[in-house]
């Protein structure tokens, strides 16, 4: 089984600043450890919302640490600081849409105003980039909507080859792939 | 209570013209009027279908007449003279597609030609810009269905503080904010 | 009856090479063949994945052909190699992002994957230019899902007039259009 290589990056000029802790990267690998039974490593990085850093630190997760994929917390509203969305869509060779799109409908079925959310996603040399919320309730909600779709992508991105637990999430390839 | 100040765009190359009247801007007025319970003003523009026109009145109502939501009726769909949405694009920081989103899937409950819709939203300066379809009975299906999230996103963009009638519309603010 | 000129293109690059048959295309054919009464003209053209040859394409078809309806099929996932999205967006003048969501949120009620697909939409001079997936099942759910709306968008772009047969596609366009 190929070890998988996660980027986990949490965006907040508070946590960042040791001002409080950060629940949301960590509830991010305590999800993907459910998920997957291959043995996984993280590169975690919790930096500022400064759109050049987080530029930056998805390109190295990216093209030097090769991460399969890459998930984000934080900095998907519109407030002045969120900037998140603008560093993923500034360093992807490819935006996927239907990502937002699906984050977006699950989690207006709990709040009216998860029309805010900027979520994207996108490729990133050969990583897959993922954009989750702020908050852990609704990271878990985005996760297990788009998940399913994550192993079929990062083969055809040439990523590693992600193995789930069928018990956890249903995972989807096609046939004879 | 503070003063709620809003733009209201009818982009119309006839009713501009005064070849028929602007029916969809009143219907705005009329549906944000039972909406809200502050006292409000409205900025009320009737332009023609025209780019650089267009994105000066949005800049005008955001930058001078610090306006904390202005909106469009016309313009958003594909024939040559709708620009609306691209001058929404052109004059905002950031979009928020989601409102583009749950607008045409809102509006194909009634017709399919909804996916035609190109309607966006963004934020330009300190206001949200919403662009509304031109027809007065989508624009009140589109502003029920968005209105729930609108007055979270004016608070996070740092606007004035909308309260509204509960009977009439319900909307939401995450607890302790 | 207006004669009904649609572009067929295939991005493939076996398939442009004569690995195998291109069964894609001809689904297309069929399908609008099913649905249109109007006497059809079919500009086909097989091509490799090269972004460039594309964009050449479509433009071909809009302004030289000039082609009512343009539907693509292949070339929209996340794959190096898929870059039809990228040429479409590159040569439309508008983009209808209506288009992409509907045939996800299709697409997405039979595959989890769905929402790995970049398909796209858009204007190019007068002809409407369609995403379609690559596998012929997945051609046909996306395309009764969209053309409803395609016979007056083509109206509003100043197209042929088409005519459809009722027991096959229900479309809609605007009373007294």
């Amino acid at each position: 089984m190929d070890t998988i290589k996660v980027g986990v990056i949490t965006t907040s000029d508070r946590a960042s600043a040791g001002i409080y802790e950060d629940i949301s990267g960590k509830a991010i690998m305590e999800t993907i450890n459910e998920y997957l039974q291959n043995d996984t490593v993280y590169e975690y990085r919790c930096i500022s919302d400064d759109q050049p850093i987080i530029e930056d630190t998805i390109k190295e997760l990216a093209y030097k640490q090769e991460c399969t994929l890459i998930v984000t917390t934080g900095g998907t509203g519109p407030a002045k600081r969120d900037v998140t969305t603008e560093a993923t869509e500034a360093v992807c060779d490819k935006l996927l849409p239907g990502f937002g799109e699906q984050m977006r409908a699950v989690s207006l079925q709990y709040v009216p105003t998860a029309i805010l959310s900027r979520q994207s996603a996108g490729i990133c040399h050969k990583s897959l980039v993922i954009n989750l919320p702020g908050k852990p309730k609704s990271i878990k909600e985005c996760l297990d909507a788009v998940f399913p779709a994550v192993p079929y992508c990062c083969d055809l991105i040439e990523g590693a080859y992600m193995q789930t637990d069928e018990d956890v999430i249903k995972v989807f390839r096609p046939k004879g792939k």
